[in-house]
């Protein structure tokens, strides 16, 4: 088996563009752009919890850096640079060679120089840790929502949990809904671009990662304000088909995986924001209201205001 | 179970000093010093490869901060902020506060914020980044040793290797020697005040956590060096009996996981680097110089010049 040195030499060390001393020493070296701030976050995937042993690796490389680039996204950020520490069971040079394809073609696509890392030996497991940057005071937090401003999501959260429903055969999606929602598991896509649009439009913002109503629900903790969602006005595309049953609202309200944005905006702002949906052709839905009342309280009504119960509240790694 | 927002509350949520925004949102933000280059590296570790399961929590959670620090030292870094993702088989409350105990008092001593973090269900594996800050142009890398320039050792490298040989039965370490190797194992003291007192006087500096020869090697790969080093010279108090057995050899040459640096320094700055020792009360040895030839050669002599065997090369994870 070839060695740790070897491995990272050959799939992991690629030509950098903004960074002062990439992998190869105790730490990298970069250099801020000067008077920003610096975003920094980290996430670690295990295998048989955030994804399934014998998903394409391709798939996993790419995913593996897109849930990092999300997090930057979701505070209106521009992701610069990130760190890849892996624990392999084995080293499998093809397994490698086609991760690192999809981990690079991610960091490519989202102006990423991948500066450093660890692999060792272990059971599989991926730790990510990104770097993006923001102009004082411009990030969005989770924490700036207040009464009266209206709640937006984009996209059509929901299509990588019914992906992943086919994929556990728990349902059989006809095609093209199958192709879709398998692009949205295998190759999500952070929304960086609207996270930037963002600023200075957007009172608080989240990426979906936990379910859209768990997520939504940290944004009302952390901002001490609730908010009613009405259900009739969540993106109705899953499935392409128009069909909406049990699983696919289950997949709407509690899939994570999308890393679509969740974000919150004064009620003023609506026509910028409708504007944007058509500047980055990406759908962008008013689905509620931030209230006063008990913190943290997500209210569901239905078209005509009548209270509706969430089967699904999202994921979380310990309960 | 407690959750896992609940467990990040309770266990890795403590006041930041320097920090514009800590853990619970999409990513902490910090703003850089004006002017400085940011040192960013990440350490995976897993149990069974880098640590026994068994291991003390408090202690391991001291020594995976320790072992970032101590990438930050090696730079001539100041250590400034740290996340931590954790995969956990089961969250055992007083497990995980005694780890958490051991991580934040590390980071005190070295003035670190623990910015961030992502805790998940899985195989025992913590991965920790750290970044650390340094004028421009002055971080110490591997690629700076050229002929000539001495080669020095910090501190007395091999303790924890032997502490372990005798956690494992391997030998039978008397006392006080054994608390002495037990406290080099678990409580590696990265040497943050040593990396910065090097700035502008090293050449060259590596962090010695592969081992003394695969470390010292990994210096000479990247400044395409050599190096003769003579063994009479290496620093002989590892035993404090003065006892200088085939293990403790072994240990010396080739065991790491304490955290000392290997560095390298012009001839002309002897006087200098001795006066440090006095300063930051810790042993600097010179145990040998660069040389032309073979790229990454390391000569290993006796007394008398005469070429010795390495019996041991460090430790590589995939050999």
């Amino acid at each position: 088996m070839p060695s740790e040195f070897a491995l990272i030499e050959r799939h992991f060390t690629r030509p950098t563009r903004h960074t002062v001393l990439g992998v190869g020493d105790d730490a990298a070296i970069v250099r801020p752009s000067p008077g920003m701030e610096l975003l920094v976050s980290t996430d670690m995937l295990v295998a048989g919890t955030h994804f399934l042993a014998d998903t394409d690796p391709e798939a996993l490389g790419w995913k593996v850096l897109a849930v990092n680039v999300s997090d930057i996204a979701a505070m209106g950020g521009q992701p610069r640079w990130a760190l890849l520490a892996a624990a392999l069971p084995a080293s499998t040079e093809n397994w490698l060679a086609a991760f690192s394809k999809g981990f690079f073609a991610c960091a490519a696509e989202f102006g990423v120089d991948v500066i450093g890392g660890d692999t060792t030996k272990g059971p599989l497991n991926f730790c990510v840790t990104i770097i993006g940057e923001a102009p004082p005071g411009q990030a969005l937090l989770r924490s700036g929502a207040q009464a009266g401003d209206e709640v937006w999501v984009s996209g059509t959260p929901g299509r990588a949990a019914l992906g992943l429903a086919h994929l556990q055969g728990r349902c059989a999606l006809p095609e093209p809904a199958l192709t879709t929602c398998l692009a949205a598991l295998h190759r999500p896509q952070p929304r960086v671009a609207l996270g930037l649009a963002l600023r200075g439009l957007a009172s608080a913002a989240i990426d979906i990662s936990d379910g859209l109503l768990a997520d939504i629900g940290h944004l009302l903790e952390r901002s001490a304000v609730s908010a009613t969602l009405r259900l009739d006005c969540l993106p109705a595309t899953i499935l392409p088909t128009g069909k909406k049953d049990s699983l696919a609202l289950d997949c709407l309200l509690g899939g994570g995986d999308d890393y679509e944005l969740a974000f919150t905006a004064a009620a003023s702002r609506h026509r910028q924001i409708k504007r944007l949906d058509e500047q980055l052709e990406l759908t962008l839905t008013c689905v509620g209201s931030i209230t006063e009342g008990d913190v943290g309280t997500l209210n569901l009504v239905d078209a005509s205001g009548r209270p509706v119960s969430a089967a699904s509240r999202g994921y979380d790694h310990f309960e």
